[in-house]
């Protein structure tokens, strides 16, 4: 009964076949292979338009690199307070910017709050050195919380920063949980909603170690190469990397593996939203669950061989849990089995 | 005939099958997993002491990290000219480690003269703000030229650092092709010389991704799970790493490996030395071979399906290709044939 | 009528005076002169005990590198939402302390709200690379919203510090304004209340250019030479600021101009707080002065040639004013004349 | 008898006094005053064009900062070996850049060979963002070995960089002292030999505190106002760097001052030369003056009250002195008086 993490899931069985198909012959390194050439052609045809590509070893480095790739002098990102990068990133996106500073906005649901967002930005409408001044706005899809922002959330959002000459950065770590969720096209939940550089994960949906950055206007992307390179992510034998992607994109691979973690969380949103000894601590839409249960219940499941982490109460809920009571976060992956989830539930419920 | 790079080389069947292997299952992440913990104790038995493991992506990130576990403001680093961080890793050893300076030293065969690194060393005597401070020498082992320092070089070169206190760190992106070429044990060719961290680099060997830092004295990398988290190495499935490493280092595949690569360098070296349109650029002992060759003869190779690259002439030696001729340099790998090597020798000597 | 800022002031004439008696003969440089060490040893008694001084060139300046001296990879500095280090350095606390992120607390009255401190904190109390550490708390005495920390209160954000093991920094670019209105000693208000490091300014209070970092445990001071070289702060001619240092802290004659400031800004204070087309914004005991002004009002007293700045309304008073007001600062300084003080109200009440 | 270093003087009166006169009344801060606007006018005069001008601290934060506003990921900038950016600034440039790397080039007399530089750059000609990328040359006038770069020279250096697209900044610590010597124009020194960047400073040669950074196209400044706050160059009452220059610039004094201090060190020249207890050590052509010493005159000297330093033999001048001797650097100033060297001369001389 494994719910820590989607990343303590190892890789889907096609993908590790793929790693083993490509292990052989010679491949032009530093990105430059045949395999690599055609997933990036694999990634145009994906977003239906010409887009450029940097694969790299992790999600907080394709964070911090896609705002490193628009850093300025003095800049500021405006991101949601339980962003990732906020959050889980450890100060990298400030390190790998040089120094630029992300600036924490409310908003319900881990979701960046439109009207407090053109608030805050406003605040530098008048330039001055003094304040720095803004260089992005980062939203993060699915959320750190579980949430998913809507098509028009979305465009809402990335509204207020063109309305402001921002780019917009979203942190596609769960990417495909929200695009299954919202069964959308990649193309719907990017760009066209006005998104202009994806960190488009891999890693946490099956892959051992895939992260791309998307650049939907590739002059966007002119400094990147420089910037990769100057943070120690860009691999040698880039086709470990592209063979993970073939694989994942090949006949919807990805979709089918978000649509299965996200089947898994809602058999145990809804159980748990009846439970009594657990209930729903906010309703969420991906692969992510959180919930409010009895510490003994905690201490019960994990005594049975649940694995799921504790979770510090949101800064906005401070009156969420009772003191005999612990916030929980539930994660579903692609392994997530339906008899691991039965087990859990019963254990919930008391069956 | 792949001979342009031992990174074009893709991953040894036993590190694929590892990874097939380890890709079912739940693991915890972020490098605490039980096979995780088992690599790391299978470094304390190579080393044959204690000592601490960190796996990053790259081995730009392993060198770049390693001298940001000892950098200080107004850090200086001594290298040789022609070392990987000073000539190959595009700014990340400065950028990662707080903008560091490093110090090009000079040393016939890519090796560090210690006599001349203990005159640059003592002008730093007397403690000045002005200057800077410095704060480490790395070498490069086997170097970037193709040569390998001796125990007695190393030695000479970590007694030099010990007598101004400074930590010593090896490059060891080749270390295994260096270990076999001088028959050595991990501990001989490190910490028993005097050197503090190592760069253990498995990728160029066999491995698709596969990079570790090793701290011979574990206090001295206490800083380093921030650092490297700050610095966006900290893999979330690090066990994709660790099943790389227990393939490599199983029944000495590594030593295996490596001594496969450098003996089809022999090849290449004891021909090469006599032919007449192709010579040994210089002596080397490891995997890379350089040699210069009748600029007829390159674009011959080429045409005739040869990979190698040609390569700058290394700034102490501006006399070594006359105007129809090119240095070029040949890097055998694990993957290397007999077969591709016979081909290839018989194209340079008109066989 | 000047209240646009304490730094439109020049420099007080014994301040001037000072420079110029200090200019001839010669001083030894960076630091080491007679008339160095004499204002070094000022500060011993002035804060009665040994501290380690560093003069820097601005107060922003001075802030950053008292943050750099305890910064560490991941690190986290708490502040006040609207403190200068968050609001007004453009970035350079996060870019001098080599990527240390600021993490902004609520407050009122633009005081750090203790309990709220201590939530925040606290959520770091479980070590984690992801969400970086805590490296200090800083506080702004007076606070840049004109308020004052009273001792107690300073005593309350350092003892929660403590019990987390954390540094304080005083940001004191108003320090004297601060100690007079407290009628506190120098030791009092700092390291008798558990602050480490002050930001200590003599800028804004009649000094061309004078600011010093002061460690209460020299110490912790040990990396300030190099950490300051490297910033770019060190003068040559360490004296001008030494010759500004030693008149400012003769006869009391810092403490004498504050208290001018205090009084001038208390005057504005008591008659705003009962007109009828400016009243005052919130309670302040500086020389800072915030009031809501009828836009007519402000709009009149500029034309008739008063210079004060609008302001940008706090985040966490929206509706602090009205479609036809407008927040304004006023600011005295050592140079505020009774005239200009008196010509000012008679504007605001019509007199 | 002071001869350890320029920066050991105080302020010239006139300098003190244009302090005293611009201490009184009010003025905008942070560069916006008349005086400051003024002041910039002034430059272009000076220049012979509009000119960009930003007033900062310290000589190494306007060389630093100069390189900061063409800095970029990879970024390289070549310099002399012995140039103030590479071996005096305790890394400043490279952290305040960004971690940019300084590339040292080789040359006589402290100034860089033009060949060797155009050999160096070369290599990066093939773009890599494995080797980085050339961002700009920046030299030293008058240098730190006491030598002056000719007209020609200076075009030579310059064409180079042209020829790569390279930006060209200049160190002008002494730049009054090389005009001077040269019998030049500011016009004809810089940007009509090439020049882009300008390092103009005041301090060694009568100022307290007065550097500026000087764009000779001001749209290569845009950057500037943030990067200069984000290293916290940004002076509050500038009107006291303003009043520096203004005296500084005025009738020419900055001319007459630099001219004096040549004149001195000319005396010691000419002197030396001829000694037999101590000799030049090379020619120089501004205020600086190297000598080898014997050990013993320079204790005598160093009694009788003379100061100066003793100084690191140059990397490329292994032999230059002998066992029983030392290096000594001799430093005039606009203070330095004829009487003080007699009492030198006539110690060094035996009468």
């Amino acid at each position: 009964m494994f719910f820590a993490s989607d990343n303590w899931a190892g890789a889907h069985p096609k993908i590790a076949e793929s790693l083993t198909r490509e292990a052989s012959g010679y491949a032009a390194a530093y990105g430059s292979s045949d395999l690599d050439k055609r997933i990036e052609a694999r990634f145009n045809e994906l977003f239906e338009r010409e887009v450029a590509v940097f694969f790299v070893g992790t999600g907080t480095a394709a964070n911090s690199l896609a705002l490193a790739s628009v850093a300025r002098a003095g800049g500021v990102t405006f991101c949601h307070f339980d962003a990732h990068v906020n959050a889980d990133e450890g100060g990298a996106p400030e390190f790998l910017t040089g120094a630029c500073r992300l600036y924490p906005v409310e908003g319900e649901n881990g979701k960046i709050d439109a009207e407090a967002l053109h608030g805050h930005v406003s605040r530098f409408d008048v330039p001055s050195v003094h304040q720095g001044r803004p260089m992005a706005v980062t939203l993060t899809q699915a959320t750190e919380s579980g949430t998913i922002y809507s098509l028009e959330e979305i465009a809402e959002v990335c509204a207020i920063a063109k309305s402001k000459n921002l780019p917009v950065h979203m942190d596609g770590a769960r990417f495909a949980n929200a695009l299954v969720a919202l069964d959308a096209t990649p193309a719907e939940m990017t760009w066209k909603r006005g998104v202009d550089i994806l960190s488009f994960g891999g890693t946490k949906n099956g892959c051992w170690c895939a992260e791309a950055i998307i650049f939907f206007d590739p002059a966007m992307a002119e400094e990147m190469p420089y910037i990769r390179k100057r943070s120690a992510q860009l691999f040698s034998k880039t086709r470990f990397v592209s063979a993970q992607f073939e694989a994942y994109l090949e006949d919807g691979l990805w979709l089918e593996l978000a649509g299965h973690a996200n089947a898994m969380a809602d058999r145990l949103r809804s159980t748990l939203k009846t439970g009594n000894r657990a209930r729903l601590a906010w309703e969420t839409q991906s692969n992510e669950v959180f919930a409010v249960f009895d510490k003994a219940l905690a201490e019960e499941a994990k005594a049975k061989g649940a694995e799921f982490y504790d979770w510090l109460v949101p800064r906005d809920m401070p009156h969420l849990v009772s003191e005999n009571e612990v916030l929980v976060r539930l994660v579903t992956s692609f392994a997530t089995t339906d008899e691991d989830v039965d087990r859990f539930l019963d254990i919930c419920t008391g069956a």
